[in-house]
């Protein structure tokens, strides 16, 4: 996993002031890290289409399902694509309406997706794919067998060139005019969090839920 | 607000069956309803750019900043957009790697949008914007005054073209051959909840949260 700077593109040029924009290789990684759930964009006949889907990242590649992309990708296998993930961390409460905001972290890659081919890499890229949001089912569950392997389609963006923006702390009004009015400011945090496991109705007696997933309640 | 069926277009025809796809109005509706980020994608120079975005839908259009899309909107402003809101509901973990799924929500809305230049739709549009991810915060924050407001590139999207699509449930393979490992199976639910509110370090003395506000804590 490179530690280099991302290099800047003319897509990755940050264009606004009030984000903060970053080519930061270790806070991409902490972002993707931090989720399992992005959302692809494509260009389907000269339209846009944006279509979330589950990935897995590595420091190198970032791997997704190629059936998500099918309409697109497979007329043009080497079409660029964005993946773009995103969390959001809180509200931005401001004084005036106009400062209003929201605290998040997000990261976008622009590249070329391959089609991975080689048996080892695929095992592995979805291996990471799965693992990204439930950590410790590859050990768990069935693995894929020969003829679920051979009807996975999977995809890996080269983590090559990506950028990413972080909002973070107060509202910006605090030293303003408007920090003379009456009224609240602040941020109302936000997060992701599980719930309690539900066992599928149909499952068998007697099998217990087991302590990786368990440990996962919020 | 209309409850027609929204029209099967090229664009919103579903292809996987795995998902239930719908283009139910009242879902749009309900799933544009419980968010508040966007994901906006637009095509530059050819290229897709996925940009997450803040937004507010009233049934029949969806308004955006125009500035998130500048890049792409400014120079053309009849470019087609898509946009996305994905709520993400849960893990499905079935008792093979290949069933686990995500469960969702999730709108994609595909038009032109409009730049707002009538000044009372540009006020009611950022009104509905303001008020989806901070309720109350219009009639309690500082409302944007003329220079503002001038400042301020508000666009809407018609809820015409869209499609919406949905997985719930447990998984999908309690009623196979894997039914009988010794796997459990279930889903692992998840959501977005809002924490304790931060002040403002800069915020004055005695001014209290407001019930709006607190009332959000989850």
């Amino acid at each position: 996993m490179s530690h280099s700077p991302l290099p800047e593109t003319e897509r990755t040029r940050h264009r606004r002031l009030r984000e903060q924009g970053s080519r930061d290789r270790a806070q991409l990684d902490a972002i993707l890290a931090a989720g399992f759930v992005c959302h692809l964009g494509v260009v389907v006949d000269g339209c846009p289409m944006v279509v979330p889907t589950v990935y897995g990242a590595d420091g190198t590649n970032l791997y997704f399902h190629g059936s998500v992309a099918s309409r697109s990708l497979v007329a043009s296998p080497d079409a660029l694509v964005c993946v773009t993930v995103t969390h959001v961390d809180g509200l931005v409460l401001s004084r005036s309406v106009f400062e209003h905001g929201v605290n998040y972290r997000s990261a976008m890659v622009y590249g070329v997706p391959r089609l991975v081919t080689d048996p080892a890499e695929k095992l592995a890229g979805l291996r990471l794919l799965t693992e990204q949001s439930a950590p410790g089912q590859w050990d768990y569950a069935r693995r894929p067998d020969r003829k679920e392997l051979a009807a996975t389609a999977l995809l890996a963006l080269p983590l090559d060139e990506a950028s990413v923006k972080i909002r973070v702390g107060p509202p910006d009004d605090g030293d303003g005019p408007d920090a003379g009015l009456d009224v609240w400011a602040g941020v109302l945090p936000m997060s992701a969090v599980f719930g309690e496991p539900e066992a599928d109705p149909a499952l068998r007696e007697g099998i217990a839920l087991p302590a990786h997933i368990a440990a996962r309640r919020g």
